[in-house]
């Protein structure tokens, strides 16, 4: 590998120097913190009363010699701990907390007690199958583990400075290196779940060493290559055949194909995303066009052919996938939590190469709609699955829709998407933010603080707005010496109109991509103000969404709005609306959190007028009357009831 | 039991005394004996190269001492064979051929070599299983195989007056009678699969033996009672647990509840509507109120909640059940070709005893249209499952939908459905002409020939049409003496107006309950033409049925229509009409064996106009053109295709 120049035109501003203050953020801030980490760190401890068992720090302590037994759980149990442990890392990143990291060092040293001595590392394995190491990378998820773990590691470090648990990463790759890889005597495989591709890339960044690199390269690489046989019928040769159940279609794995060769967005949807995460990440460091142009590719597959409208992916339950271009059932949609935080990811690794707006305005999407659809406003019920479409006295008898839960459930039934969630919004600062030598680019409207360099001047900058309610956004700037530098700043993809005031001034600013670029010697206390008009916007499909013919999605700002039962009776596929007519906009302090919801006029079937057969060649007459939409990501938080994103149009 | 007066207000037409010729039946007819009945008879005899193996005759050789070997197949392959020699009596019935005749003999003779001394008949416990007879009720189907025995005996017996068979099931029910009752020693189980029950009440109307009506009623009444404990139960403990995956929702199995308690279509819909028939024959029988009662509750819960408006039934794949009410999705229909031929044994049990068409528009409904569509025009394919909406692209990848096949499958893939509607077929004469002393009752319009007694009066009734294609029928009688009787000929349900005329002239004539009361004093030559205006009809769904709110459903007659991407081009859910548009009819003699098809104008996006993005804010252009609609029982006679019944309204 050679360190060559980077493709990105700009660098997130790192998460310890951004400060949300923000009151739409806020609340969720607060839950990770106060709610989220130590309810999870009790699970962890199974000090959950009524809870499943999780037993990951007892797997750990068993494989660290400190107890006796066996294992219990997923062979990706250990990525439980590592991701909680990555959310309490970014936690620490902004608020310094020294109870808590008190728990994380002894956590490290737990770890590092369970590492074993040629720095292998996984609980499920040191534990109860010692013999059967890495002999089904395909399914067995101890390179998706060691991902999680890099993940951790890296975020604590950025957070504390301190390495001791660097060093166990480094010792875990160091044996992956032996084990793994294209030399005489080493298995050419790869994981099966992807994550410690972008996970290595992270540790390049954080450590600067090429070895991350090659590794990250050497996995992404061999997916898919058959020399002359696929690795995973490798593998599955030599451990004798199936060991479980075997998955032979490999395009669930993205392996069907290799990388380079892949055009549209295939299988396991986290998977998946995960991968063309790890595959920006290195096509940019690495200066890879081509590796670009697939991500492009895949992203135009995913976002033109595959994705809700509330930056959901993954339309099938079987096996958590994508499946053809344009079948987004609503009712049956998938669309796994972790599925939209993985394509916020993905966007955001985008937007550092190319600054285009389509990428933020698809992040924003998914991160205000399909991933924070995942968690309760009190921070205690979760999805897995986010439907469009929710009719409970049918989900709960369809077998064809038995993964879609018409109410959240609680925590720890399985622990892969509440988790998740966690840590995406305690790494919210984050993706707000980016800069190079000279531009600042204000990729999200959340309010608070951060601090860079332009221009070799440190300037401080501060947003502050009541968004997504309205779109009036006030940034300001702070810094000692007048200096030339470019506030980048995105002009949503939804905003037809958007006026932009410098210091007061209306200003005329050229847009890029859908960044305004707004070039002034900025001298301390300057101020720009963006005023992004907020009308009710009728959404669309692509004709050839079968789902969505003949319906429109209501959207504001970034905000999906849907119809609940709760607010508009039931039956609410027997709503129409005419998208002709003036909707009322109101903020409801008291909805929901404080939630701005959007009424109008609806038609419906007279119900007196209904005869009970089910087919006539009569026409029911029509009834005119009131309906109320709330933003989608607040469903489900009033008990169980009818719920719709796309409604009949008129 | 006291053999009471019977409730029915009529008596069908025996089958042997029907002759259809009607141009559009007889090509079907012809199948069956020409292609059906050979294949079938050659596919359980496995000499169909490259079909899966029936093994069902050499399983019966097995069983009678005449090969050695194991039972290979279901635990209800038997009625496979009885399925057939039901059809293959249906077809002697009203067509003499020595040479089936004789074949059939020898298989008389073989199941008689089969049947243990006691009296027991089921190859797969006789062979593989001795042990374990009667210890499944459940779900082992050994009274479901004696079910269609009976039926195929009783077929036979008044096809050919041979009684042979007769002493087969006589035995065998006899030997039932000792092992499952209500007396000390006995068991007190009902079949997990319902047949058997209007089986034994065809039994006991060909022999007059209360018996069998006796052992009906016990399998009836015990059906879900607890005793204290529910028998299946007790059968579960008596064999010491599950011997396979046990179903424990015994709503599945109609046995929730006692039957007489029982308001709602539940379960499997083959199973349910086997049940209600038998049911109505024994509330018939016996002059049960009560039980007739419960026949209707269920009857109306079925068609004005849970019917798809082809007459299919059953609309979860998932134990191809009855779900909830209004829960009819199109494309994940289940619908069972079995069921909709279940369902018009239903409607035909009712009619005879409460002589209202709104039982003949059900049976015609689900002839025509749900029952129809599971043969191909050429008799070789078929289709268990008959969704409404079929988008191959997405139903062939789509694991929610693995069950709905985009094209018919070849015949034996499994042995259910295709002999099913082989003997509706065969046995469609049954279904058309009712008597009783004075009254002869026209159900259906399907040209041919019959006679009966009215009034002491031998006469012969004969039918020309052209049905369904126009509503033109022409009844004429023979008589020798001028008698007083009463023609009372449907008026069906979709018709808004009709006129009749006898000997020419018009004639206003009652309707009571649907049915066109004409009495006269008749003579030879007389006629009858019935004029039933025909147009295109619009029809649409009860508000709650979600999956059809702004779309309706053509009709013409008793034909339901279809889009089909072959006429219509692809993306049919694009395509939407207004209803208010006079609609072209016109007869394609070529097409599809000749259908009337229905033409008119639709709107479509533009196809020029349309972008590569999934979600817009435009409104994208429509352009007028022209649709064409078929018979949906002719669909997926041309290839793979996308196939919609309901078409969105503008």
């Amino acid at each position: 590998m050679k360190n060559k120049k980077k493709l990105a035109k700009m660098e997130p501003i790192k998460l310890k120097n951004v400060i949300i203050n923000d009151l739409f953020w806020n609340p969720w801030k607060n839950l990770v913190k106060e709610s989220i980490i130590p309810y999870q760190w009790d699970a962890l401890n199974d000090r959950i009363e009524g809870a499943e068992p999780s037993r990951t720090i007892t797997n750990f302590e068993i494989a660290a010699g400190r107890k006796e037994g066996q294992h219990y759980g997923m062979v990706f149990q250990d990525s439980d701990l590592y991701k909680w442990m990555e959310t309490v890392a970014f936690s620490l990143a902004t608020e310094k907390d020294e109870e808590w990291e008190k728990v994380f060092d002894d956590v490290v040293a737990l770890i590092e007690d369970a590492q074993e001595k040629d720095g292998y590392l996984n609980t499920y394995f040191s534990v109860n199958y010692p013999d059967q190491k890495w002999t089904n990378l395909k399914n067995d998820h101890e390179l998706y583990c060691a991902g999680h773990l890099i993940e951790a590691a890296v975020a604590y470090y950025e957070a504390t400075s301190k390495t001791q648990i660097l060093g166990v990463v480094s010792k875990l790759v160091d044996h992956i290196r032996t084990v793994l890889g294209d030399k005489e005597g080493q298995k050419r495989g790869y994981p099966g779940h992807p994550e410690i591709e972008l996970a290595l890339m992270k540790l390049y960044k954080a450590t600067n060493e090429a070895k991350y690199i090659d590794l990250c390269q050497f996995f992404i690489e061999e997916r898919g290559r058959r020399n002359p046989v696929h690795y995973y019928d490798v593998e599955l040769e030599e451990r004798g055949g199936a060991r479980r159940s075997d998955n032979r279609d490999y395009d669930y794995y993205q392996a069907h194909l290799p990388v380079r060769e892949q055009q549209t967005a295939e299988g396991h949807a986290v998977r998946a995303t995960y991968l063309y995460s790890g595959m920006v990440d290195l096509a940019n460091e690495l200066e890879d066009e081509e590796l670009l142009t697939v991500c492009r590719t895949l992203w135009e597959n995913t976002v033109n052919k595959r994705m809700y409208v509330t930056g959901g992916i993954g339309s099938s339950a079987h096996e958590e996938r994508f499946t053809v271009d344009y079948d987004l059932p609503n009712d049956r949609a998938y669309t796994e939590t972790c599925a939209a935080i993985a394509l916020v990811m993905w966007a955001h690794r985008m937007v550092q190469i190319e600054a285009n707006n389509e990428y933020t305005d698809v992040l924003e999407k998914a991160l205000y709609n399909g991933a924070l659809s995942g968690i309760s406003l009190d921070g205690k019920g979760y999805f897995y699955v986010n439907p469009l479409e929710v009719w409970p006295h049918t989900a709960n008898f369809r077998h064809d829709m038995r993964t879609v839960k018409p109410t959240r459930q609680q925590w720890f039934g399985c622990a892969c998407c509440p988790p998740n969630i966690a840590r995406l919004l305690a790494s919210l600062g984050q993706y707000i933010y980016s800069v190079n030598e000279s531009e600042v680019y204000v990729h999200l409207f959340i309010g608070g603080e951060t601090s860079f360099i332009a221009n070799d001047q440190q300037v401080a900058l501060s947003q502050e707005s009541n968004y997504p309610w309205d779109g009036n956004v006030k940034i300001s700037l702070a810094l000692e010496i007048p200096t030339i530098f470019t506030v980048a700043t995105r002009i949503p993809g939804w905003c037809r109109h958007a006026d932009i005031f410098v210091n007061g001034m209306k200003k005329d600013v050229p847009i890029e991509n859908g960044y305004a670029k707004i070039t002034e010697q900025w001298s301390d206390g300057d101020t720009i103000e963006l005023l992004f008009d907020m009308p009710v916007e009728i959404i669309r499909s692509h004709p050839e969404v079968r789902e969505n013919a003949g319906k429109v999605a209501l959207q504001r700002g970034p905000i999906i709005y849907c119809l609940e039962e709760q607010d508009n009776g039931a039956n609410l596929q027997d709503l129409s609306i005419h998208t002709n007519q003036t909707f009322k906009v109101k903020y409801e302090e008291n909805l929901l959190n404080g939630v701005t919801i959007i009424e109008g006029k609806a038609s419906q079937t007279d119900r007196k007028k209904i005869e009970d057969i089910l087919y006539t060649t009569k026409t029911y007459p029509e009834v005119e009357r009131d309906f109320k939409a709330i933003p989608y990501y607040a469903w489900s938080n009033r008990g169980e009831n009818e719920m719709t994103v796309w409604i009949r149009e008129r």
